[in-house]
């Protein structure tokens, strides 16, 4: 008889998006004539860079000829990309990170799901709260936690990001052996200053743990006082792995291009302590289990770093700062406690009530869609976040609305 | 301290590939007058057809503009890909399958390798022997096995595809809960009938286990009386999931574009034999590790059912099955016993010596590269493969000169 995988019984449905559009949709019903403003989405919604767009045309006639066509590629990606981003994303500024380190992937979520699969199952995690499913579904998937009460997973160290430590979490009591940590921060678009990173490397340098490094927004840091990467970091090529999007930084949520950088010194142990390369057991699932992103989008994804793409993508993070400054603006007008939109993209907004009821007001009586803070975690009960993707026009109309609805 | 997946360390490091190049490159640094024709690999070399080149430049171009433009698209995949797939793939054949039951994804590799997830880490795995490493490769890796001894892991039922059954295996003596099928075969070529497919769908019925089915080289079948899917047969919606793949049939290898097929009736249950819904578990899979397949490659994929694009998939298929009529026929002049090459495009061929000292006489009397067997499992020493994605001319060319080498 085939049994099933019975973790996967203890996840929790995911009602969040699905409550989002059912109450949309009965608002729309309700009032047909109403438009209604989306800041509740993650995803991009301008046009892909024009350097982007070129390379892409330029790679489809090369595989339109049998004599530059390109069958399957190298798992890891082609070095033209690698290489690229090795220069551009770090060692300009003056992180260590060879091209071979880099594992192109077409897409963050993928690798920040499957990187899980090379640990044990009884490793210590710790995840913070709020931030992104992905983390706490796929560890809950493989294992590594009891059943869900009172709104967690047992098993978990959650690290609480709140109004006190300003979201950004303080190291943990206990001893942990994997550390998420994702900064800008989905959904907060808190930062984490130098300083408190390295506490967090070193943290992981004393107790042998492993930090999991998500910067998937880091395109969006203008305060040049803050680190962009981990690995600008002392001691951290040993204890920690980043996690890179073209998602949000060149508009790539439908043309999927991500990268993961898992340097040669990344250790971690057997359980009698012998050291293993981390870099070697990624290798060897990336190789087994994926085969390598469609040329072009590699392509596409190298034209980032033309001189042109670089001016191109700042354009357009540009563009959603932009936003994020106007929603700001508008929630500090309003007097709302917030954290966020400088940067990164989301405005995390304190309603101080429950983020269901917050969602209600802002779509009924303003028209604008938001995301409830309680969908991200325990922590995010009371918040809401507004996001910055979406078109100049719409985020003014947006923040016009609920500054007539709010007061 | 953090512990690696010790599974990890049991898996055999694979030298068919590497030891391959270099043996290769000595060849062609001690005669660099040389040319080598290479016919061991598994990757096509001509171009995509027009009808998806056109495609994918026309949704480049959709990218292109604000108005146009997609972000993230379903984690399944697009409605117009997912119908189009249904009604030609499988409706057409008679074969009962909806959109809804149509996971697209990057690559059958991805999908062969995660759907393993779903299962307990004690199912009992039936995998042919020989086979594409993959199946085995991501068993060992959740910890299903046990040490590797004697060529084979512990733990895990082979069939065995031999002379002796006509490189079709057996249905195992011992009760099984998984298994993994894949026809027309890779590496040997062989297909299976639809009585010898039926009696796996009755004994998964029987037993309650579940099949997987890699239909990868479906589009290579000439015989009209073969299955090309296992959803032809009686009774398999409950029992069977299935995988395809645009990398073989349109030439796909550097797009990328996969499918999985998981009937809303396939049925797998818990330890106290409560049924589960496998789709429901394949569909939290993709939505929580998975961020759908590039949207221009969707369309580039929707372009192979078009009319246009049926006949040069078509065309492109018959072009390579035209050279492994070639190599079967002097494969067949030359006296050896072989399978394949009729129905597939790989031709399995008994060298009756040792796999490896077929491969150097073939590479240092013809030039000619070809696969040893025996890196698909240990039924395949003795053997070697040859792949017939090459051009005419090399193709005509290496079959002359092992001609020459062997007479």
């Amino acid at each position: 008889m085939i049994t099933i995988n019975e973790h996967y019984l203890k996840l929790q449905a995911s009602y969040l998006f699905s409550d989002i559009a059912r109450r949309v949709a009965a608002f729309q019903e309700a009032h047909p004539d109403r438009q209604v403003i989306r800041l509740g989405i993650g995803d991009v919604t301008r046009a892909l860079p024009g350097a982007c767009i070129d390379a892409l045309h330029r790679a489809v006639d090369e595989m339109a000829v049998d004599a530059t066509f390109r069958g399957y590629g190298p798992e890891q990606g082609y070095a033209f990309l690698r290489e690229a981003i090795a220069r551009h994303d770090f060692q300009a500024r003056g992180a260590e990170v060879d091209p071979d380190e880099i594992f192109i992937s077409d897409g963050a979520k993928c690798d920040t799901g499957n990187i899980q699969e090379l640990f044990a199952t009884d490793c210590r995690i710790a995840i913070p709260d709020p931030v992104y499913p992905v983390y706490l579904d796929t560890n809950v998937m493989a294992g590594r936690t009891g059943e869900f009460a009172d709104g967690r997973y047992q098993g978990i160290v959650y690290l609480d990001s709140t109004r006190d430590n300003s979201y950004v979490p303080d190291l943990p009591k206990e001893k942990v052996d994997l550390i998420y940590l994702c900064f800008p921060n989905n959904p907060t678009g808190s930062t984490i200053t130098r300083e408190q990173l390295q506490a967090w490397v070193d943290y992981a340098r004393e107790h042998r743990a492993l930090i999991l490094f998500d910067a998937a927004y880091e395109s969006f840091i203008r305060d040049d006082s803050l680190p962009h990467s981990i690995f600008e970091m002392k001691g951290a090529r040993e204890v920690a792995i980043e996690f890179r999007s073209f998602s949000k930084s060149a508009g790539f949520t439908g043309t999927r291009c991500a990268y993961t950088v898992v340097p040669r010194e990344c250790t971690a142990y057997t359980r009698q302590g012998g050291k293993q390369q981390v870099h070697s057991l990624w290798n060897r699932r990336h190789c087994t289990k994926f085969n390598g992103v469609s040329y072009p989008v590699q392509r596409a994804a190298e034209a980032v770093y033309s001189a042109e793409g670089q001016v191109q993508t700042r354009e357009l993070t540009d563009y959603y700062m932009g936003n994020a400054a106007l929603i700001a603006q508008a929630v500090q007008e309003l007097g709302f406690h917030f954290v966020g939109g400088r940067n990164a993209p989301y405005i995390w907004i304190s309603s101080e009530r429950d983020s269901w009821q917050f969602f209600d007001q802002l779509l009924n009586e303003a028209g604008v869609v938001c995301t409830p803070g309680a969908g991200f975690g325990r922590c995010g009960q009371g918040y809401i976040r507004l996001s910055a993707f979406n078109s100049r026009e719409n985020v003014v109309q947006a923040m016009e609305r609920i500054r007539r609805a709010l007061t």
